[in-house]
Parts: structure tokens; sequence; C-alpha cells
């Protein structure tokens, strides 16, 4: 998985019908580059993140099939908690 | 899943079976690297879109099977909208 | 796989039920990079490690299914030894 | 996809039974990484291709299984046709 | 698939039953990147080997199921052969 930040929302009307509705997060890591992914927890921005790739990220929300590459898989917790 | 732009439109007419015919649509990511995706929605070049990869993407297309590792799944709602 | 450095722990509290629980090791690689990764052996900070990534991650925990992309599977041996 | 040139032509004689006979083609992306693809095309050097990456790549060939992750899926039509 | 060197070999006592037992070999790209890949074909330092990525590197080895994401599934012939 890779650890990010969440930095900006995005939505899409115009879609395939096998993209989940609702908003998808955009996540940057610590190297700059980003993804967008969708978001089973509610997150915000600023929130830092956990992002699971791949087929996974479609497996996870079983059937009926879903075309997503990208999921929030946890919220981390502070470090300092 | 990737947001890019729309930047150009190629064509093969010399081809493996299983890949679909039309227009196959060039998409620029923020980092300035490119990806070749199928374009189930009809999008313009300048528009800005999400691409799924992998084999989600082939499998978005269902039976039969289709040679496709990227497919734009969304045009993104203009964020001032 | 790639091998790497184990650098840091985390832990995810609100997450998806189909992360596993416990602590998510981060691995550093020698270019830089960065990932989590489950880590089923119990390795330790400054351990060298291989991380394996994709689906065979989640197909390495079995049913029922795990959103796992990254799984460290083996701890390298010392090169001395 | 990718979009890149073929820029070259390798040989494997001492190879797993899996990886199927003949030329793999070496393509160069405009991003100056390269993949060694196989070719059911029969592609020449200079020819601008479509390679398609990951498990679908295998999974065109399909049964018996062959243990390939880069394809040739299309040869680009000249932009000026 | 890549194209790379063989530069050295890993062994790892301590890991999980379903990565092979063995030497793995590290094997360095074009790019100065790097990967631990299965050898099933006793390949030595400074040979020229292909390299498959991702779940076909599992599915290569068939059942029992392998936690392995890279394979080398050939030797280059030399170009001057």
């Amino acid at each position: 998985m890779k650890r990010g930040l969440v930095v900006g929302r995005y939505w899409s009307t115009r879609k395939v019908d096998s993209l989940p509705q609702g908003a998808l997060l955009e996540v940057e890591f610590p190297d700059g580059s980003r993804l967008i992914a969708v978001d089973p927890l509610g997150c915000n921005e600023g929130e830092s993140v956990l992002v699971a790739e791949g087929s996974v990220a479609s497996h996870f929300f079983g059937e009926p099939f879903v075309v997503v590459d990208a999921v929030i898989v946890g919220s981390l917790d502070d470090k300092s908690a």
C-alpha cells in the first residue's frame, strides 16, 4: 500500500456505470505523485491515509464488478497517539 | 485511477482482434507521462478524465476478452461547477 | 520482489474490515521510494526484507479476501553469513 | 496501453517452456524507458506500436498459459494518413 | 518483460512458506532499477536475462500457490551469435 495525504476531491457526472457514484479523493504521496481513489471511509482533506492499488481495489467492492484500481483502505493513526 | 488530459487520438488498422476497434485516446498526466486508453464515453481533446489501469480495464468490457490495460472511466466535473 | 529496509511502523484504527489488523511496516527501497506492507513474519526496524506486490499479496492470505497489495515474504540473510 | 517505437529484437534459446518461441521485440517509449514484448503482428524496427502490459498480455494468448507480461496489440496508423 | 543483468544473489532463511526455497537473483535494469526474481533456469551473475512481473510470475509456478511477483523467464542470446 502507499501512504499519502488527501489533497482534493473530484466528481464525475459523465462516467461509466461501473465506476461507483460519489466523491473521488485525490491522494498525494511523499514523492509528489498523485492518485484518485475511491473512499469507503469518509476521509477528509489533510487526512493521512493508506491506498491499495490494482485488481484488489476492485475485488474489495465484491459483486457487481466496479472498475476501480485504487481504494483508501485505512486512515493512519496519529504517530504521537 | 489517474487524472489526466486528453491530448491526442490514435488509430490502429493493423491490430490484434481482441483490441477493440475505434479511436484510442492519448491522456497526459500532471507528471508528463502518457497512456493510450480506450474511451467508452466519447471524450474530446482537452477534456479532463479519469483513467483506470490494469486487468480491471479489460474486465470492464466483459466477455469476449479484450486485450486492454487502460480505460477512461469518467470525465471530471468542472471544479467551479 | 523488491529488497528494502524496514524504516517504520503504522497503525490504522479506522480502516476497512478487509485490511488485516496489526502493525503495518514501512519499507524503504534503495531508490528512496517507500511502501507500506503487511508483515506476517514479525520483522523489526532496520531489517532487510523482501516485499511482493500486487494481487499475489492478497492471494497469499487466502480466504476470506484481504485488501492488501504488498506483503513482506522474507527476511534476507546477512550476506556475510 | 503505451505507445512506443520498436528499437530492437532479442532471442532467448535457454528459456522456460511457457515463454513463447520466436523473436521478442524491444520497444522504447517517449520517456526513454524500454520493454521487451511478444509480437503477434510481425512488426519491424522503427514501427510505432501499442503495448499492453500485465496479466492481460498472458490472457491474450489463451490456453495453455504463457508467462508473458507485455504484448504488442497494434501498429499505429500514420497520423498523416 | 524487462531486460536486465544478474548482479547478485540473496537467500532468505526466515521466510513465508509460499516463497520458494533457493537463491533469489537480483537483476539490474538499464535505468539502474533492480528487482529480486526467482530463477528457474540456473542463471549466473553477469548473465543477460528477461524478467516477467506481476501475477503471471506466480501463475508460472502453478499449484500450490507461490507468493512471487518476478521470475526470470529466459536468458538472452548473445547479439553477435
